[in-house]
């Protein structure tokens, strides 16, 4: 136990039970079980091997017990389980039959299709939990479509906006990612049968039907030709984990900032406490989706080197992929996991919000009250008439309204009146037109 | 001029001056003064703003010049040359005209937008180019389907394949990549325009209509709402630039394997010289376009930690996107005219591909006698005998076949005959099938 | 000029005149003839060419003008310059002593040794800007060495600290990246000379005695082998490049914090101005600097992967640093820059510090008083009390002191008194402790 | 168990029993009990709390068994195991020395410095295998020092060597790691004592003095102030392991290539079974050790974003260290373990390197020929002679001598005689400069 992906001390913050539970050894060798199990039925069927012989394969395989460290030394040995394994099943099926497990495939084959096969209830439970988390955040978007908090761009306060409108912002692109996931599942979770060399040389004509009903038999998609040496699908999954796992950060980082002492306007989650300090609140949640965020975005990088899949096998690239995958899927699940627990919690302080707007002297209305002297004068110059104020409220104090005053005086132009009522009604604007769309793709697949 | 991606001496590898023409300062200015021009049209067609101050702005600014390196102190003081640009075109477009300029928007509309803007034909290049390879490609795998080749797998010789099959390997993903772009194309190419921050309160209510226009105005995709915090867009594009990149240094490394002195079976392109070395034929562009994979891998590692763009815009990733995007669209443009440049020069030797099936004894048919034997006696039986043939002739020399025959004599079974039909046979239908699903995403875009 | 450290709009910000001036096509090649004079000037010592040879080459060499453009063809066909300059400089040197220009030498040993030549003055440059910074942030550090301010740990205000010593916890790694430094010259400023496949055959016995007194020529340092095919030293260059820029960048994130409109803690260089809100100071260069850290570590990730240099020489991992080395270098350099203006321009607010830590009714003296309190009860009941009294005063607001009152009442204790004097005690100890350690290293160098 | 560094499966591959005992969560609460019993010991002496207290602690400490499920749901609360372990153990040393465990220190405290405490046996046993390694590998150098063997430079054929020298490269940058290994120490194993915020404010004036004692006490460096938030040490670490497996990545690539079927020169370890290829041994060690130096690769990338470690703690960085530093040293330890059984099983076969010396008839010798001719014309028109013959011999096969013979006919010089032997002599040269050079270093570390 070398993780804390798997370190019971941490596995309230880096564990995903749900997902992990399929990426057992014994998950492991069950999925290889079930592409033996199948192979055997479909060349049964095509004739490839006598029908008995998948009968009794298809009957005996799903019984048999392997113990993982009983894969360890062949593993060690031939660099990846398959030999041991299909020794194992095949000692275990017993003769006649047990001689035709695996006829004509190659390891690739069932630890690729296995690996896939467990990918299905994985991506199943990670799109679960991202419908759901959408459709948690697009209420609260809603709820607080018109709830004023201070824009801040660049670090800086900016013009007024609503926490809704932030939060349609968390919403858009996690919704987008429930696009790409539907875009990416039939090159992703599709067989893969290719014998030694990728041609299924031993299984001859009937090659091609055989990875067809394979593919059929596995509730996996079809592909025109064996994808073994062909990674990108892979990648394509590993880039939308650290995609989704980033956008997850990215929310989380609002909320650090959100939530800090000083700031204090939106919370969520409990609180964690301190060895020394009483008072602590910190937000571990969204602590661990930023690191899990970059977590994946280093993992995802190490993948796409696995895209150099050299020649018609490449161990290197192969065993990289192992190292790495069954992490990410867990700190993608776990983090869509957080990332819900947090949005069923979110906690504004609309005092606090209020608050901020007033910091600087109400500097955040500069803007608008440019805007508003526009209509008396170039806006270039309304503009470095605030700039001057805003310059000479931040000397001073006081606020922004007072230091614009006598200047708008000496020009002999009216003090304009600003409120914030334009940018919430806009930020409700959008957040309707954000949830209009939503609506057809994500609001479907209810939870 | 730091990089070779600008070395003068270095511009025939690294260079790519079709797809660098749209990344230049001056591009950079021109697809910014386009937004500003767009905006105007818009916002006076909705009176936003003055229609005569909207026809005197799209008269004026396209024929402003400004010098990228009067921009650089207001750059450099703002952190982003828009306020400096919007100055200078107020400017140059004088009052009172001039002043309804960039209304209501800020500086990430433009430069996003006018980012976006030059992506357009920067895809234009890329997918093109790409097609062009896929289309050469699949001529090739087609050409040579059925042309014999040992299998390598886990860098040993594996079972016999052809060059075609191979060859399809590098098409099928490529192909996926059409796919990929066509999905990703309206979550890349779409407008920004959100305004301070990101609710264009400036613009009232009629706001989302003019996104809308703004969208059609300049050909972009339109969105539910202002994308400017949402950097998933931007971060699928660099995961394609880097999946592409990836896959064309696939292709390199196998042809590195394949033109090594000691094997020469495919050649492409011309060979390199050296200093000092008179016979020497280095395979320049295969070490490019492998060189070019790993950089884009790596810099879409940092594009993805652009995804935690906080609040309301966040500089620090902001500008981590301007470091590495262009670099990376350059990279992928030159990769692919290289890559192109290979792929219509391939030049197998059919004689050494045949050597090289003859090597360790002819083991490569070892597969095929074990599967053929098995008509005998049970496969795993066969493995075994097949494989006590193998070691025998790896320690003492000779065919495969002369350490089998005894084998045989003794266990009473005839030995067996096999080529490498069946291999062939199924490397062709494998590449038909592939070619087949290709020709109407692919084909029809001929270039 | 397709990236940011080339394009003129963005020099302030992305680019370095003084380190980029050794990146130029123009300081390549006259650092590649600089090798080669080198070169025949010690195989003449030698008498492996003939002494004649050696003085015309020196003699002609210096001034011959390489255009870079003129390079092209060649580095595109070889994949490196250095055959087509070769030629250019024979024939600029002429029959019959031009002949003996690169005598034994491969393009490597021309290619690799020049830009370590250009490293030298590179990170002279370097190290001058970080001993200046290291000592500009160790004043800093002393003059506020008792400066109060909140400490935060996880986003949460904790104790009281002191800027001083915050200023120090930036100090003390770069001070060590000083030591790094030292310590890694000998292996990253080293002479390569290794001719076609290391072992310098043409060059004979004398091979070993010519790679010393070309190493002393060149001012270098002498190694036992050539280290063509070793790349650790380029990358431990590269690690330490990106190690620098993330301190950097972690200076400027301590910086966004403090100078956010809501905290205003301290301030550091000039605030920039927006394209439409009149009132903003963005920390242009505090993101520009973590812009730059996070583009650093995603190259630095690139040359680890360099380290997998194959055989004799290995085109795609050469080709791979050509494309990351300069940039990081160059922005390294900036970084470095932008970070001494911030230091000398740092002006805290020690209203707003000591605002701050009245926040959440003075909370951070919660450890404080649990401290004290634990006089007179065990500490963790004396923790509980104040955790009581932190939630009830997170719930009702006022202060922590108000709310600790009662129970220390009901617990008939006296309500402790305390401050932050052993805070600010201990603060400036550490300040004076590490200033006092880098003396010797750092201070010599003043710069 | 979701990843191969836990996987019983993959333990041979990816494990390290010897390493992970430091990792388990028994030996991080181990470490942690370590940390409280040392810290009360010292403040017991300096009397910062009661002696008997000290005296109590150090005695009950030690026997306290904490399950590490139990600690789940406070790590999860809290985000750190520390307040949950620490409340255990005052439970379990009872009233009233208990409530003096932990005094004045903070989480990061207990968990930095008992990560150190484990970092030291296994940076111990790090260093033994790298050792150990060097010192196999030196040996195997100078046994094959003079061993002909073709030198390749970018995968071709390129001029003789020896695989000696070969070996020595690999040795070379292995010895530097050492070198480094020893100047990181101190930087690395370095006490952590800093409090809630760094400056141990609760220890009062004796807390620099405490710092010293108790990395005297834990047998740990000192430091000038606390490290907490300085992670240049941890992120040196993790790029020294990342350079030590990629160095070994390195060498695994080269047995690879030399491992080929086609090639055939070089064989170590045990080649790997396939489940369909009777006559298949793989390199599996070696892709092993590849794949384990792009994980490392990766990792480190992962890590240098954890430099921006923000304020006076970044719970976000801190987390993120944790998610890959132990899998990192997993990765090298298993690595080292794989590169010394290869390192020792070394088996070259010298007359598949003679004939690589013979493919493209000789063109290997084409320098040599060269600079013989160079005798009697200028070396340019010498290289201009060969590359014709060369370029005649790979049109029309025969010999390198064949095709050049006629030519030097033509003009009127002899065919000269060329062997290996000045490359043979350098190479042994060079192997022994080298190994003279490592010996004061590794080869006083025997194992």
């Amino acid at each position: 136990m070398t993780g804390v992906f798997d370190d019971p001390i941490f596995a309230g913050l880096f564990g995903d039970p749900e997902v992990a539970a399929h990426l057992t050894p014994e998950a492991e060798i069950a999925a290889m079980i079930r592409f033996e199990v199948a192979l055997a039925i479909v060349e049964a069927r095509l004739g490839i091997i006598p029908s008995e012989a998948g009968d009794a394969i298809a009957a005996a395989l799903p019984g048999v017990a392997v113990e993982p460290a009983d894969l360890a030394a062949g593993t060690r040995s031939a660099g990846v389980p398959v030999p041991a394994l299909v020794a194992a099943l095949r000692e275990a099926a017993g003769a006649p039959h047990g001689a035709f497990i695996h006829w004509g495939a190659t390891s690739q084959d069932v630890w690729d299709t296995g690996f896939v096969l467990r990918l299905v209830p994985i991506l199943g439970i990670l799109e679960r939990r991202l419908v759901a988390l959408v459709g948690r955040l697009g209420d609260a978007a809603r709820t607080h479509a018109r709830l004023p908090m201070a824009g801040r761009t660049r670090s800086q306060v900016a013009t007024p906006t609503t926490l809704g409108l932030r939060i349609a912002g968390w919403v858009a692109p996690l919704g987008r990612c429930l696009d790409r996931l539907a875009e990416m599942r039939s090159r992703v979770l599709a067989v893969q049968l290719g014998g030694a060399s990728g041609n299924l040389s031993i299984l001859g004509a009937r090659a091609p039907e055989a990875m067809d009903l394979l593919a059929d038999e596995l509730g996996l998609a079809r592909v025109a030709k064996p994808w073994g040496t062909e990674r990108d699908g892979l990648v394509e999954l590993s880039n939308w984990l650290a995609m989704v796992s980033g956008l997850l950060a990215r929310m989380a980082g609002d909320l650090v900032i959100l939530g800090r002492t000083e700031i204090g306007e939106l919370f969520a989650g409990e609180g964690g406490g301190s060895s020394t300090m009483p008072q602590k609140a910190n937000p571990v949640l969204p602590e661990a989706l930023i690191a899990l965020g970059r977590f994946n975005a280093g993992q995802a990088g190490v993948m796409a080197g696995t895209l150099f899949h050299l020649e018609d096998r490449d161990g290197t690239a192969w065993m990289t992929e192992w190292s790495v995958l069954p992490q990410m899927l867990v700190a993608t699940g776990a983090g869509l996991a957080h990332a819900n627990e947090l949005a069923a919690s979110l906690r504004p302080c609309a005092e606090r919000m209020a608050a901020t707007m007033e910091v600087a002297g109400g500097a955040i209305h500069a803007e608008a009250l440019a805007f508003a002297l526009a209509r008396a004068m170039p806006l270039p110059e309304a503009q470095a008439m605030l700039k001057r104020a805003a310059r000479s409220q931040a000397q001073h104090g006081g606020s922004l309204r007072d230091h614009l005053s006598p200047l708008c005086a000496a020009r002999g132009v009216e003090m304009p009146v600003t409120d914030a009522t334009d940018a919430i009604d806009n930020a409700e604007r959008l957040v309707e037109r954000l949830l209009a769309g939503l609506a057809p793709s994500a609001g479907a697949r209810d939870e």
